[in-house]
């Protein structure tokens, strides 16, 4: 049997960047004919590779290779990508695992999936797919969300063949392990001068909207000690919460941002912001809340400010599994020659959804320049062939120790 | 011949309130039917005094009483408002004034004067009247401005008999003195306990927009050490704004803020402010300037972010003349039996343009709560009439100075 050949998944991403990418970047929106057009080339693909294919109630795409022993491992990412995205984020890992079913071995049974619509680009939920087999997915917190056009999500779900409550039959139920390749989409491999990392979990987010209420008045005729100036109480906020991440080891962004009434003449009598908090232990990212919701309070009543908080969002921190982050780091390490770089990913994954429920571990190829969900998005060759040596490494040394487990 | 009389100009408020006004506030808007009806009213009322009325090209409406010398004094405001304005702003002058007419003693000639659209509330140019008054208009400046439905600001001038090419024959040939009221629009005598103040002149401005482009990248996978985050650079620049306001006496305001991307997940690449600077003199305007110029530098290196910056407007600052302010004063300290506070106005007004060319002089009453440009805009009546009887005694001892001029 052949051996996990890198070129070509190489040569799979260049095929599917020319079938569905361009100049205006990558087509494959989940729920379109784009995406659909995309599965149509993976399908074709695994056809190639003898595996069976079967789709589960949330969409997913499995193709299984079944092996000698009972034990199953998966291996999968996601071919949709966000409008105008990129040619490595999630197609990266579909054609590693597309290479994984070419090298199997015949020992575990082996599972390639292809998650559907990891990045919620057209509805604003990720990860829908794989909550739906982790069985973290509530329908009815989707079954009201519609796409810029105003089609609902069931509606597009149902186009292809999907039924939003019955969804939750997916399920992983007897697979023992999951790996996943995906580029950085982060600068810290390249500044770091490292191809490949293993990725020890997922950052946990807190995600609030917080609103500063002033006073207007008079930006000529109201003196600096009589403002009550929203936009300056989120300034200071902002400036408060990057110190807080620093302090911590986690990470902080103020996104949105609507200074009222905006006009060159009058203070801002409010100020939205949304804070995005991102750290990889519980104890971390209660810490920033609590570094942020005291820095309000003070400066609302530096600033003579009213503050007020609402959750968007909030998720706990995911570590992977610790013997398959041990994998992947040895994996790393043999490819290059050296020792492995381990971090906390800062985006989200089908992987942290999966790592809910069993083992599960990513490896990370750099990113030049930080830069995703973007036309330029890129990495050198040299390290993505060295990114995908170290998966096809993961991936003989995960099946290897699933069949010798206890 | 009657006495200036506080209570009647009071009274004529409240029927021009009840006749332009109402719970959305006033509806005077320059060049619309609206203010023409309120010009109505106003010329009815001057009919009443026995002056003679005429409209100078630029559309400001003249009433006048001659006197035995041919000394002039003009006592005036403006009647127009921004949509759902206050009762005060701009009619108080118009109320006093027409006041003024109705206490002429016979001795200068005196005229009072209502300036056409000084509020730019409908085609964004303030002061329109007084400017081509004064000389200081470019019509091809503002030949291009249009209101919110299109139509074009020669066109809205021309449907109230106005040539834009023509206003600047309007003229202040042959005026001597210049005496307005106004309500301060600032939390400043309000806050002080005084009702009413002599005015030294208008605040210079310097008002600029700022861009910061730092890199947009994603919230969870960038460290905070490699982030360029053109937000937090805008908030660190709209601080140092309002510190050096503070170090050099005067006001800086950051009214427009757009942040791009502007997604919770993104870190900004691109932050757009405006920053408005008013002082009193062209030194501190210009030590301002120059100190947010050296802070946006030491930003945008600290940040990594680039700056640029486009001048929007800029005036210098109006001092008023020296003899009527201590007169104003006089007036004030008079009435009150207090000494008269001496302030700068931070908002521009027509006394502006006309004290570039005569001498001229601005009283101000309090603003409760320094609230201005909205329905509940509004000044104790014992303050109104405080600064009316003041106003009243001003034009009193303008007029004998006019007359005991070497």
């Amino acid at each position: 049997m052949p051996e996990f050949d890198p070129q070509r998944p190489l040569a799979d991403l260049r095929e599917l960047a020319e079938l569905t990418g361009g100049e205006g970047g990558a087509r494959r929106l989940a729920w379109s004919d784009d995406w659909a057009r995309a599965r149509e080339w993976l399908l074709a693909k695994i056809e190639q590779t003898g595996a069976t294919v079967e789709r589960d109630a949330a969409g997913n795409l499995w193709a299984t290779k079944p092996g000698e022993s009972d034990e199953v491992l998966v291996v999968g990412s996601h071919i949709d990508a966000v409008p105008h995205g990129g040619w490595l984020d999630g197609a990266l890992g579909i054609a590693a695992a597309l290479e994984c079913l070419r090298a199997h071995d015949g020992k575990v049974t082996l599972k390639l999936v292809d998650w559907a619509d990891e990045e919620g680009a057209r509805f604003g939920r990720s990860l829908l797919g794989s909550s739906a087999a982790a069985g973290t997915l509530d329908p009815d917190a989707v079954r009201t969300l519609t796409d810029a056009q105003g089609t609902t999500l069931p509606d597009a779900l149902k186009a292809h063949g999907v039924d939003l409550d019955a969804m939750g039959e997916a399920t992983l139920d007897g697979i023992d392990a999951y790996l996943e390749l995906h580029i950085e989409q982060g600068p810290r491999l390249e500044e770091a001068g490292k191809p490949a990392a293993a990725v020890i979990g997922c950052y946990g987010v807190e995600r609030h909207a917080i609103a500063f209420t002033g006073r207007a008045s008079h930006a000529g005729s109201t003196p600096m000690d009589l403002r009550h100036d929203a936009f300056l109480a989120a300034a200071k906020f902002g400036l408060a919460a990057r110190d807080s991440a620093i302090a911590r080891g986690g990470v902080a962004t103020i996104g949105t941002v609507k200074a009222e009434p905006g006009i060159p003449t009058i203070i801002n009598e409010r100020c939205e912001v949304t804070l995005d908090q991102r750290a990889f232990t519980p104890e971390q990212l209660r810490d920033m809340l609590a570094d942020v919701k005291a820095a309000a309070d003070r400066i609302a009543a530096e600033e003579g400010v009213e503050v007020e908080w609402t959750r968007i969002w909030q998720i706990d921190p995911v570590p992977f599994d610790e013997h398959l982050v041990e994998l992947a780091a040895q994996a790393v390490a043999e490819t290059t020659g050296d020792e492995a770089p381990r971090l906390p990913s800062g985006a989200l994954h089908d992987c942290a959804e999966v790592a809910r429920v069993l083992p599960a571990v990513m490896v990370f190829s750099s990113s030049t320049g930080g830069v995703s969900h973007s036309p330029v998005e890129d990495t050198p060759e040299e390290d993505l062939l060295v990114a995908l040596r170290a998966f096809g490494r993961l991936y003989e040394l995960a099946s290897a120790g699933i069949t010798s487990r206890p």
